[in-house]
């Protein structure tokens, strides 16, 4: 007699086979002579059909037992004879743990909506869809540390509480210790991007990457934003911006390939129940050969749609950020595929982007995927002191605050590029959510730090 | 011609190959004919030797190039007479990336002591010794990504920024906006561990854990404690607290493992020039059953050492927490192997512990490894909401600040356990490293949030 997880017995169990299951019951049915509970344990999106003859439900006072209850079911696998299960669990006795009161309990009845289940955050991920959300996640990251290890990129950890603005974003947070003032002995806030540090450590070990948090204090309350996000940020010596968006492009697909590798399941169900073209828009990603062209094209092809009669809410010119709708008409509309643009004008990137040779642009590139717009941000780095000292002087910014980023090029400069992945972004991409709120366990934003 | 990591072509590199390589020079030698340059890339502790006879050292200038200096070498990989490297690389020509000054550069010469390089923080991963921490530090993560996800363990990330208190630890961070006031419209803090929210998500997912940073605003400036650090938290609901000693011993191992398989040559460094036992620690303790005692049974044995003449700064009683002193008594000289403490007295550990049948003790456990002491600990949880309830008044805790999290085992309640580890520990037991701030690139502590 062994516990298994239901993934486990459903997979590997053997008719006859007698075991111990364990789980929350996600539906009840009952017949004068049997009950039916359906027992899930979060192991997969699939369940496990137990079967109560009457002798045992009696046995097990199992009257207050409904949906959100947990118990233990130990009996023999036998053949199911419905649909997609091979096996059922037949029960010799049932151990009840907990009950869910069916008045109190938020998740007895279906169809809530998002916005509710937002406000129980700690019971959400006992739902199918946060069920199959989180497991993505999680599927997500372990795709994003065998991908990078693969290809010879230390994880390595930046600090989050730091006393230097990475981009000068200006919106950050500050910390400060409830023991002691002054704990740093200098302004601390914490991080917007551990970049220059991974730059530093690409000096060391060659190719390194980020998983981290990062913060934003903007009072901005929208379903894309959060206070607290992670990213990746993969950076690497001798690599070239054709190097970045070739490791762009691979990194994105190898997302996608674990996803349909490793929860199949949970994308049928996101699928079915929150975005019909989910396992289209990934499939067409997976096998898309990424458009490559430069911002001056991609403004050009944007210029033309709004001759030809497309409107934007924001103008389209040469020298202006791109915005969100003209990311996705590029991907959307125009390509209809993923797009990497590349070679922005430098004045709307930061300053240790690398300098190309029309002294107009920087070797900047943005990945653009459907339905998200920007998904990747990144660019070679400025490793040529002359020019990077150039540039900080002519932003206005201060050579002293860039002391230590500054020696890296100072001593042994290599040509290196990296980039970041909103990791949210991601998340949302993979499952079709719409809200950045519903794809983080327990979501931070103005105004929002429960739980 | 292609570019190829340097352990790479050491690794697969083949006689009469023509190959690029890409480097730092970690060190230079010159004959009348002939100069050797070692050529390093962070890729791992090994060099490639290049070859650069007279005509190509003038075409290329070569000679401002010394220690610390960036190279791209074009040529033919040869047969090596030296020892411990089959190919090495004739140069058919060397263009520079950028110089190290050699009277400025600080790394030109060897032997700079620990302290030294802590202040250099941005370059000491140049060095080998801090190369070998950084990049084991990146095995044991991904062995840690790789073990637990094997063990059906998703990875959650709970928040960093928190309005609640776990613990009741007292030092915390606060964070604050400089955006807006009152951004989160309460007090909010960085987190001191996620704990309280993986066991929400182990409601909901089965088998959770979290790998993030963590953070004390503690005014204590030791080898041993950091403001900001990572942990790693696993939690599984149907654990019982053998089952949570046996994953937590397993998981150590596994870290072992890693570290052996894949980063040998790293691992033989250090135990060169850092720590004499260190291979030999760890084989012992991967190789061990690790002892398992309760805490009432290490009382005993600590006061018989005491009768015998072992003498102790701190006083041994039961009902104290026992000092790092008496736990590295018991790994390193009692026992000489890992020591799993457990049934500790509820007054010392925390309210959200599963009580024991004698009313005495709850079912936390810790971990004992030889150099470090508690590495891991733990618990098997209280999910008998009367009794959870109970202990939180008792200890003249406020109920209502417990809303969500007796939310839990209001509905649905089950056993369950989980354990945290400090990465940094880990990482300092798998180096031989014994100052904490040199296992992590840029170490956070009071007074201390330079780069």
């Amino acid at each position: 007699m062994t516990t298994q997880r239901i993934i486990d017995i459903l997979e590997q169990g053997q008719v006859g086979q007698r075991i111990t299951a364990k789980g929350w019951v996600k539906s009840r049915r009952d017949s004068k002579a049997v009950t039916f509970l359906v027992l899930g344990d979060g192991s997969s999106v699939k369940t496990l059909q137990v079967v109560v003859d009457e002798a045992v439900r009696e046995a097990a006072q199992l009257q207050l037992v409904g949906t959100g209850a947990s118990v233990a079911v130990e009996g023999e696998l036998v053949a199911s004879p419905g649909k997609g299960q091979t096996v059922e669990l037949k029960a010799d006795k049932v151990s009840i743990y907990g009950l869910a009161d069916q008045e109190t309990y938020p998740l007895q009845k279906k169809g809530h909506s998002m916005e509710f289940l937002r406000s129980i955050a700690h019971l959400r991920s006992r739902s199918n869809v946060f069920g199959a959300v989180f497991r993505i996640r999680s599927t997500l990251a372990q795709a994003t540390h065998r991908f990078l290890s693969g290809q010879g990129f230390n994880y390595v950890h930046t600090p989050i509480i730091t006393a230097s603005d990475c981009e000068g974003a200006g919106a950050m947070f500050e910390v400060k210790a409830n023991t002691k003032d002054h704990f740093f002995g200098r302004p601390a806030m914490l991080t917007v991007s551990g970049q220059l540090n991974a730059e530093a450590l690409a000096y060391g070990l060659g190719r390194v990457y980020t998983f981290g948090p990062t913060f934003r204090a903007e009072n901005s309350n929208t379903n894309r934003h959060l206070a607290e996000f992670w990213m990746i940020e993969p950076e690497a010596a001798f690599f070239d911006i054709h190097d970045d968006m070739d490791l762009a492009e691979a990194y994105l697909k190898a997302l996608i390939e674990a996803v349909f590798a490793e929860r199949r399941d949970d994308l049928e169900l996101l699928n079915s129940f929150v975005d019909k073209d989910l396992i289209k828009t990934l499939e067409t990603t997976k096998n898309a050969t990424f458009v490559r062209l430069t911002y001056t094209e991609a403004v050009d092809i944007l210029l033309a749609a709004q001759k030809g009669g497309r409107a934007f809410e924001f103008p389209v010119a040469w020298g202006s950020d791109l915005q969100s709708e003209h990311e996705r008409y590029l991907t959307e509309e125009h390509f209809k595929l993923p797009v990497i643009l590349t070679a922005y004008p430098k004045e709307i990137k930061s300053f240790y982007m690398f300098q190309n040779d029309d002294d107009k642009t920087v070797a900047a590139m943005d990945v653009l995927v459907p339905r998200i717009g920007e998904i990747i941000g990144g660019s070679q780095r400025e490793h040529r002191l002359d020019r990077l000292e150039k540039r900080i002087v002519e932003l206005g910014m201060k050579l002293e605050d860039y002391t230590w980023y500054l020696d890296l090029n100072r001593f042994g400069a290599v040509p290196h590029a990296g980039f970041g992945l909103g990791f949210e972004r991601a998340v949302m991409f993979c499952t079709g959510m719409v809200n950045i709120r519903d794809v983080v366990p327990f979501p931070r934003a103005v105004g929002q730090a429960a739980f």
